[in-house]
């Protein structure tokens, strides 16, 4: 089966299409600027070229029109025709309760998610876009949709509840949901086969640590508390978020410098994190840069991230009494060496025994990075949320027909 | 010496006479309902019978001069005449950054703490009131302020700092300050004794948890961190506060339930936290009553209580590299023996093995809870944070002269 997985935002638009015979990308690729003048579609197929298209792409059904043509393009395409297509599977960011796992688009399922707009006001909407956009162009195709929040469903009561009035929770469904499931899932899954123990018996911290970032603590493969909340402003500062905040301080906030409800959303959520702190960039690598350099804010900017990250992993090996595995994942968690290091330098109480050369190592496979006798296995686990949602729709699919 | 401590409310005001001599309380008493009609004050004279006596007492001085009134009564007074008081001692709750330690009140002084309303409006006007009560009751008398802040002056900038713009730090100092640092002071210094081992080589956690709750990391006898934040909403689920909380559902209950700021902040404040979840009440023991008589949402409460505890724990067992000692104290944490049983069961990964025995015996004494073996000693230290109050007056009043 070819599955095309899509991840819609705003104004851009992810694709992959998978052969789920092997699961290999037969080709990926990104439409950016939807509804500006000048759009720009970037097609990588798989050993070839990539090629960039600039166009005048105004919504989202053109721009899956777009992909299609590319897929099935004689020169650049990797489908004799769109047909070939026999599924396609969405990210959907917010499931609110009603997902406990993916499921199959249809009316019901679309009129739920439109109910939980209101949850997710900037990611939801675009992820109907995509589901509307696929449904026209590829008519009688079954399309699946796969949460960011479904994986953590299995969080119990006294992790998910916020301690506010509980009309807020009959009322508006405040608690929390928790992101980027599919990341945590995947990689918690993974690292329990690299280590070839039983996914039942470990204790796993799973740090999606990236430009967002979230924390989950996954026990017996289920995920029992993470660090994003009703929304991804709570948890670890982020590139641009502020993550966990005094409350008091929002009216605080709000009311010194006369800002509406948005602006102090805005102010949270793009102002806020390693951009606000450093002074410079958002971007974990400009400040590593930086802390090189000797930039003193860089250098605040790190050990604010560095030290709330390590907070959360004590947190969690305290939520599940102890931690088997830790793993890093996603952009920063892959990618960042220094990062690893003074997290792991600061776990020697659990046990934890870093191996600078293993940690040192770039790699996309999966790899521990602590010494035989380190009492926790850290691990460095690429994610690949593209392929949980691949394999999802394939499941969904089959077991549909 | 002779040292009134005096504790203002906005409506009460709480006093304590010590003999510094041998740290002896003289009396101590209550004064209720300042403003309102009947106003109560209790008087408890040490080793004699209670006095209470009901008035109108329309503002502080009147409560102050009635307390020095009942203090130097022929029958149920302690003192021969007010001259006997030679200082006092206040409890201020927001010291800010200009006060790192106890400070003798002069005009300096009280400037910057009215310059610090702003940061908590509820209590410091109130202490300001108890302040200029004491002056005009007691004119040429030195007086002291001992701030619930001073002790976590010592956190690093990546503990304080909020990562969001830099602005409001330099604008409103908007910034972590904590609150109970006299009660952390005192039980990490009570606890380092009580083990006789040096304060500077421990890590100590210490939870003070009553009505109110704060945890702190304390290594070598600093404040390194702690869970109340620029004000005392943050941190852990309280009687009625709501603690932690993704800071985006702050604005969207304001907008969905058309709240101000006050209210929302009334709403996270008085009408959250154990309350809020048990629906019965904020008083840990009536939770634990109904807990124990089945109650689903007196258990739900004490749960998500116990858990957010712990994982402050955990947190600060992160920030630290380890734990030596963790302490708990004040009205729950002395006195519940299944809140302490049920976070110590969770914490055996840190080598935490409780005493079942000892956890069950109830005393006013520090006192380990942890058998011999267990790698991290967990104690019960009663707090006394009027006692601290008066050594800091007793002290600096001395330097003074």
């Amino acid at each position: 089966m070819k599955v095309l997985v899509i991840n819609a935002g705003s104004s851009s638009l992810k694709y992959q299409l998978y052969n789920m015979t092997d699961e290999s990308v037969l080709a990926k690729g990104l439409v950016e600027r939807i509804g500006m003048d000048s759009s720009i579609l970037t097609h990588k197929p798989a050993g070839r070229e990539d090629v960039t298209e600039v166009s005048e792409i105004l919504e989202h059904t053109t721009a899956i029109r777009k992909v299609i043509d590319m897929l099935t393009d004689k020169e650049n395409g990797v489908l004799g025709s769109v047909d070939e297509i026999q599924a396609v599977g969405h990210r959907v960011v917010h499931g609110g309760e009603a997902f406990k796992e993916s499921a199959l688009v249809d009316d019901v399922a679309k009129a739920e998610i439109r109910r939980l707009f209101d949850l997710a006001p900037l990611h939801n909407p675009a992820a109907m876009m995509g589901i509307r956009a696929a449904e026209l162009n590829m008519p009688g195709v079954p399309q699946v949709m796969v949460f960011d929040t479904a994986f953590h469903q299995t969080m119990p009561e006294k992790a998910y509840l916020y301690a506010i009035p509980r009309v807020l929770y009959k009322k508006y469904k405040v608690r929390r949901y928790g992101a980027h499931g599919t990341s945590h899932d995947y990689v918690s899954k993974a690292a329990a086969e690299y280590l070839d123990r039983p996914l039942q018996d470990l204790k796993i911290i799973t740090c999606h640590v990236g430009n967002g970032g979230s924390v989950t603590a996954v026990k017996g493969g289920l995920s029992v508390d993470t660090s994003m909340g009703m929304t991804p402003l709570e948890g670890l500062m982020m590139g641009t978020r502020s993550g966990d905040l005094d409350p008091a301080i929002v009216p605080y906030v709000m009311n010194k410098e006369e800002l509406s409800v948005s602006e102090v959303n805005s102010m949270l959520n793009k102002h806020s994190g390693l951009l606000a702190i450093s002074g410079i960039s958002s971007d974990m690598r400009e400040i590593t840069e930086g802390m090189e350099n000797g930039d003193a804010n860089s250098t605040l900017a790190f050990e604010m991230y560095e030290y709330r990250l390590r907070k959360y992993i004590g947190s969690y090996a305290a939520a599940m009494n102890g931690v088997d595995v830790i793993v890093f994942t996603a952009g920063v968690g892959e990618n960042s060496v220094v990062l690893r290091q003074k997290v792991c330098e600061q776990l020697t109480y659990l046990g934890v025994e870093l191996d600078e050369a293993l940690n040192a190592i770039r790699s996309g496979e999966p790899r521990r990075i602590t010494t035989s006798n380190s009492k926790v296995d850290v691990l460095v686990v690429p994610t690949n949320e593209e392929l949980v949602i691949a394999r999802d729709t394939h499941r969904i699919v089959l077991n549909s027909q």
